[in-house]
């Protein structure tokens, strides 16, 4: 994609302004506009690379170096008791350049990580077949 | 903590039973036995440590190469539309074992990805004072 249409390159090249929180060759980090709470940044791959699965080895290691720093920053800054770190890879994704939100969290402060209704396997069987089906993809992908 | 005291540390250590996913030298993953979605798993390093912030920077980088293949392995092979991967430091985190979610997603499932309501900066002091406490804590931290 062009980086005059995706949201997250215009910011990366300095199109759109945005309080940079931190920028190296590989990486930028800057508070998201419309914050869960104070202090939630978005952290993205300068080049244009769509979901996790997309960026070189490489990159994803040196993103998540500057998320694990990030997270401690974050956390140090806002005074927080911890921190929730996501990615929506394309379902829930606002814009389609990979971005890692790091989130200041206090117990009670609303958000309730995983809330959401938690199901079950039928049986051992089950499980056992969903992770053989999982075992095969992994087998089946080019580990680049 | 000792193995025999941490739920994940047991797992990875072949005490309490799991559909183990994945197990190199550094990492397993393995099936959440109580999943949001059927394929949600947990991606954890050997060794016990509680938060992102925690493990060394390569094991983190070896953590992630993990994670960006089981994302693809995953959306694979629950034919998924996408993934939802989050890790939970201390607040909301119910293993304090540093475990990243990989949850396979689909449009229309329920999930809302980031749905609790968003909030504003005052204004724009009020985003650069929070950015600059922000590049304040990252200057103090040391960097390894």
């Amino acid at each position: 994609m062009p980086t005059g249409e995706c949201a997250f390159c215009r910011i990366v090249a300095g199109l759109t302004p945005a309080e940079i929180l931190l920028a190296d060759d590989d990486v930028v980090a800057f508070l998201d506009h419309r914050p869960l709470f104070h202090g939630h940044c978005l952290v993205v791959p300068r080049a244009h690379h769509e979901t996790l699965a997309d960026p070189p080895e490489p990159l994803v290691a040196t993103l998540f170096a500057r998320v694990r720093l990030l997270t401690r920053a974050v956390e140090a800054a806002t005074t927080a008791e911890g921190s929730f770190v996501a990615i929506n890879n394309r379902v829930s994704q606002s814009v389609p350049h990979l971005h890692v939100h790091i989130v200041p969290r206090r117990k009670g402060d609303g958000l309730k990580g995983f809330f959401w209704p938690r199901t079950r396997y039928r049986d051992a069987a089950h499980a056992a077949e969903t992770a053989e089906s999982i075992r095969a993809a992994l087998n089946r992908i080019d580990h680049r």
